[in-house]
């Protein structure tokens, strides 16, 4: 077993962050390491000996088993020592394996399938497992912890921005619902697309030449085959599967990757100085900064962003591996290796997010207190827009001027916008009048707290909190 | 009108491309040029009109028709000349539609919306419009060209290839079934997903404040607003409506992109002098070389390639602009303009992709010869591997040693490896009774032609032939 | 002449970008339009006979400028036109240009060229032409800009951040220095790399085959050809001139671009509601928002960065755009056209983002009291770092305990930091002299302003925008 | 010491990788690994104590020595440890550090430095390293295989091709020279490059505030700490230095990337079945594939093109890389640590391309055949070109009409285009004649060879074979 300090490592996935993702790099590496891909290779062989048998009518529990046994347990440096001399990394895991199995089993390895027949399918299989086991439960960890804020601060004001510039009220909840409906939609499909990947045992040229030698129906064998590893056929093949049921999921994870990047500016954004929304969970005995001892950084969001910046370009060289000339070239070869690492980012990024989000906190005062100062001069002027629309509904042509006069008045007297507005018993009364028509409850105190115009918010929050908590199990 | 010398625009799209491809140019420029954005825009805007009237039931088919036919007439000249003044392109629309309305109407127009209540909304119907009428009967069309070839040449013989190296036997059938398979689902998928475009009326945040004053229910109001245009909701919005329904369009057209381009470079490929095995067709007064007159060169193939060359990594601004600061940004606002010319790119690519398609002839001949000359030394060698594994299943333990054998015996004496074949009985007759089994028809001349030696090439081409030709009407 | 209503174009370039930035667009048309495009390669053709004159000695001044200005009038429709007939545009050209020269010369054009020794000359004329009338002035005209903010403003206090949290303070003219500085560095290598782009006649596969049937010396009828055109010689050529010239000079405008978008960057932040420490120029009658008109939103900066996102990832195709297989596909074609979009979605980001600064003012009150206000609970606290740094230089083993304790102190009492400070005589004299030490005038008043801690960041802003200042002559 | 089984790592780089290109791997470890980050940050902190110990006139080479040691010795392992504290690498690497070297040197440790003044220092002195020492051996050496090539076979005919297609003859020496010529340049601008990159240590927002108290000329200060580490100081720091610097450089090396798929992909294609122009070298134990043995894949070049499509797409990161917030935000953290998987992934691919290039051979017989095959159906036809070229340059302006009745007699009588044009006595003497004027030695055999219309391939290979063997020294 050859063994390197892991420091001595060049990609940060295999020395720093395994570290600082310990779980995380475990998980995957259970799944997308070279081990388990050459296992996963194995894996397939015993199911094509299988088949062979199973159409033989010849496969007992038993020899299931055993076969099973000896793919998951085969070793990879035996193999690597076996490619030095067979310079082709299939042949070399055939022959090992064939040293492993009895000798009427041993003419059945590999009988009829090309090198692609078993690096596609088991690719396939890795892709799909460790979405399953690693991908999708971190995913899940992360929609369920944003149900639950949505849910828990639906109700909490919070001033809205657009341009970056102070907008009208909503709550924390609804700003963390968007991550709610939007990541919540990205992980079904991922689910949906990991179920789909494809396997095949069609042969180098993918019309199934030399299995029609061996067997009446081909395609028979290519469906038992794939059907033992959980997997359906491509529905064409050359030498490879057909590429697009791998690029989508993996589209599809930088899809979600892209949304849980603007959880991560959004979040960096409200740690400003001077903003102060919310807080990242920060150890009694980290350092923030060595010179400047008082500072606070968002530095966990800062480094999802930074994955994701990391991460995202790849997906042109998933894009570009659609394109193998005629049965196929091998220029996918290598490009298609780095897919574990996209994989690995992607998870680690997420798993960060997760500890972001799992101690997340909103400064509930610091939020009021924003959402007070958005008017400006006027305290409580955010609430002019809804007091100008309700008198225009109640057919006061100049309700704008109304409401400017009042504002004025307030500025001048230092009262609130509310304050003034109650004085003015006319207006007040048609305002009044047009938000019982609406059914807003207690309409006479409307106008005493900004929180109050926040539309639906709160409720819709709750809604998609609900909905996703629920499509998460 | 101000109008311009199409020689004096700088995008390819609108001068040299907006000619060679003068009937797809006419086709996009109906629903994503400047004026088709205006427009759209104008039609949400009477789309949210007959909202307001509907839920107040003073909708009739009059004034809805008088509506549609204001929105449909916006001059984009006047629009512009307004936004002079506004310095905001959608105040600009709506100053310029109250001009055109009833005074009754006039209050109704943009009542409860924020611009990207209109923007996003008008830009979900403009890129279901062109990928409907535009995009995807190009694609069908292409994806119908090559169910034909597929069916029309299930049956020629060619050589396989992998590496760039002769493999075993295929059917240049079986070579273009690849593209149907990949293309059909890549073309039902961007049908489902463009119809799943969305829309909004939800406020300048999304939480429904202004409309919530305004309506009992703003989320019916919006509802409404949608329907009238043939979307539906987006089940969040802050200011944007969630930007990945969009975003998954685009990915799928570029994984259409992807398949174009791989069938394009496969065919030049296929045209290089050495090889010869299919034609573009050509003009007769087509000068091929100014120096070099006997050239015909894949030009149209190297087009599409490099079309794709130009707008693949164009998905990375696709994926940025998934991220937009807290309720929005205005980050993606350029960069989503040029959203037209990828699709324009895209569908100039599939059009010339169609041309070099609707006229793709197969040189069997050279086809033909070119399998034939496969075997290397040893005439219809090519056919080695089908007699030893034949053998092999006939129970003879050192099947590839006879064989080689036999292969030796024909480079010797210049026959060909079936002649020789023959001479050796037992061999020959234990081989032929193991293709009996397998239900081959007249065995005994299986080797007289490496295109026995297709496997399910042919019914399978056909089958997927007939499949995608189905599910494309 | 054939013309388009500009609203039925399709990319924003040519529809609406060319009217809000008209004076650019004018200005890149006049360059890299389909019509300038032509004319250069009629001006290379042009320059091709002269070569041939000159090399017989019998090039005229009369002859030169005859030629020239049949080559600065050829109209597009009618090349076109000729194209409908040859489909090869070369072929087209150098058809109607023989129409236009007597008899004696109409041999001589296009003698001894394959179309790619004009086509690639050609682009490198028009990209060097480009780059020199209007990308560089544009570029430079922001530099200055920046200069002259830097040094105006080299002196006001501004606090620094890091992670979106305040650090230590700088001046506003300090960080506008940064771009001074990389932008800078980077307009002199464009201007550089723009000096360095090639030409070529060398032939179909650039080893001179045709050229040296025709003079003995065909490097030097190459030399005299690219001198005419203000080039030289690429070093290699096969039917392409090597890449990597163009190549450096797309890249070289994407490192400016990446350097404008982070400017853009912080000068959106620099304007959140929250922060507001600069301004946008802002016209009297334009609306922030149609239904918030209270809002001022960045939308220059943002348009800037969105456009940065459009633009930045195209450099792939850039790179893809090296690989050209034997001695040349035509792979490159296509995607090569749409360097034009990219030379003006850049170009016109540059002169947005002209505009954005040339208006552009600090509110030195906010900046100051942001600055103030970086202390936290302790006013003036910002100051506590350099009082430790100076105790502990002096000698003193706890200077960072006996600081703490005055902050604590200058918290309970509502005083400053620098009133609790100089009540302690001991420390403060010790502090002081390490300040005279260092040369700093009126040390006594040095805690007075957080302003005073800013290091060398006056100083290096004005020497920063002297020096680029006078580079940009 | 951590230890991992090299097969349970994740990228391919730190597993496959590093096995299969184990002499690479190993150097790239040395300067890029996690050990070598940490070291050379270790190495840095040594020279920030050098300086401040030189500038007070205290250094001695035996202080200096012991420093040195100390940080070459520096364990990762320890400084991790000490991070599961701290939460801040930097932080932890100076505790570290503190309890290694003497009392009165511990306060010198990092003083005045803030983290980013070691750490963006320290990657420019690893990229510099890491580039000197493993990166430009390595294209050095591919360079001049190279250059060995183009000399060796400057005379060795080939057709030249365009499209794909035949074009005119060329030599094998001459399609290596395009590689010499391009390569060259990028391999001297790297060098030039890496010898620019910059350090920094002026504090956290780059003003030099903490500096300017504790020395008189912090810029000073600056000055030596980067000369002991033989780099020069940044222009203009905030926190980070300028990130053009590195920037460049990367984009340079991704230039020479291109250049060297660009040669990959030539290789390929020469290596199809039907061309067979030139052969990787293969071992003789090697598996061409699993069912097909008579194959030789070209999967060294395959895997060069491979490991571009990887890493290509990756610049896009580098250039987010550009943009930080004001003074800096953490999000290039994570993103520039996997530009050490992008410096391995592109070594990797020269050294793959090194063992390739090492081993090529040119087939002379079949670039020979193929060339004279060129012509179609007149034997030696690709020299009626130069036919009609040199009777145009006599006088005879009917030419091309000549010499196409000498084609078509030579097609009908089965004789070579040379045999037949001998026979047209006067047209033969005269392009003699013409031959003679230009100087071609033994102009009477001229059209024997197709080989001989080579213009200046051989010439100008040999030319550009010295000139760049003699520069990389």
């Amino acid at each position: 077993m050859e063994t390197r300090n892991i420091f001595e490592n060049i990609s940060c996935i295999d020395h720093r962050y395994s570290l600082s993702e310990a779980e995380v790099f475990n998980g995957l590496s259970k799944y997308i390491s070279e081990e388990a891909s050459i296992r996963s290779c194995a894996k397939c062989e015993a199911a094509l000996v299988k088949s062979h048998l199973k159409l033989r009518g010849k496969l007992t529990d038993e020899i299931a088993q055993s076969l099973d046994k000896v793919a998951s347990k085969i070793d990879p440096a035996e193999v690597y020592a076996e490619e030095e001399k067979t310079k082709h990394n299939i042949r070399a895991l055939v022959n090992v394996m064939k040293t492993k199995v009895s000798a009427e089993i041993g003419p059945l390895v590999h009988l009829g399938a090309t090198s692609v027949d078993i690096l596609d399918t088991a690719l396939s299989c890795r892709m799909r497992d460790v979405t399953k086991n690693v991908v999708l439960p971190e995913l899940k960890k992360l929609e369920k912890h944003l149900c639950a804020i949505a849910d828990r601060d639906s109700e909490v004001p919070q001033v809205g921005r657009t341009h970056g510039q102070h907008a009208v009220p909503i709550t924390f909840g609804w700003s963390i619902a968007e991550f709610v409906s939007r990541l919540g939609k990205s992980i079904l499909r991922i689910e949906e697309l990991s179920n789909q990947l494809v396997g095949k045992l069609a042969g180098p040229v993918g019309s199934y030449n030399g299995p029609s030698m061996i067997v009446k129906d081909p395609e028979e064998l290519e469906r038992v085959y794939v059907e033992f590893l959980g997997l359906s056929a491509s529905e064409y093949s050359n030498q490879l599967v057909e590429p697009e049921y791998l690029l989508r999921l993996l589209l599809e994870m930088n899809v979600a990757f892209g949304i849980i990047a603007n959880l991560a500016d959004d979040l960096r954004n409200l740690q400003r100085s001077e903003i102060g929304e919310v807080f990242e969970y920060f150890a009694s005995t980290q350092v923030g900064s060595s010179t400047m001892p008082q500072k606070r950084n968002p530095w966990n969001s800062e480094h999802v962003k930074s994955l994701w910046k990391a991460m995202c370009p790849r997906v042109i060289t998933f894009y570009m591996d659609q394109i193998s000339e005629h049965q196929r070239d091998l220029t996918n070869s290598a490009s298609q290796r780095f897919m574990a690492d996209y994989v690995a980012g992607f998870t680690m990024a997420v798993a960060r997010m997760n500890s972001v989000v799992s101690g997340l906190q909103a400064d509930k005062e610091t939020m009021a207190r924003n959402l007070e100062n958005a008017g400006g001069k006027v305290k409580g002027g955010v609430l002019a827009e809804p007091a100008y629309i309700l008198l225009g509904e109640a057919g006061i042509n100049d309700g704008h001027e109304v409401i400017r006069k009042i504002t004025l008045e307030a500025e001048k007297s230092g009262k609130t916008f509310f304050e003034v507005l109650k004085t003015h018993k006319e207006a007040f009364e048609k305002i009044t009048a047009q938000l019982e028509k609406l059914g807003v409850e207690n309409p006479e105190n409307f106008f005493e707290h900004p929180a109050n115009y926040c539309g639906l918010a709160a409720k819709k929050s709750r809604r998609l909190a609900k909905k996703y908590e629920k499509l998460m199990d």
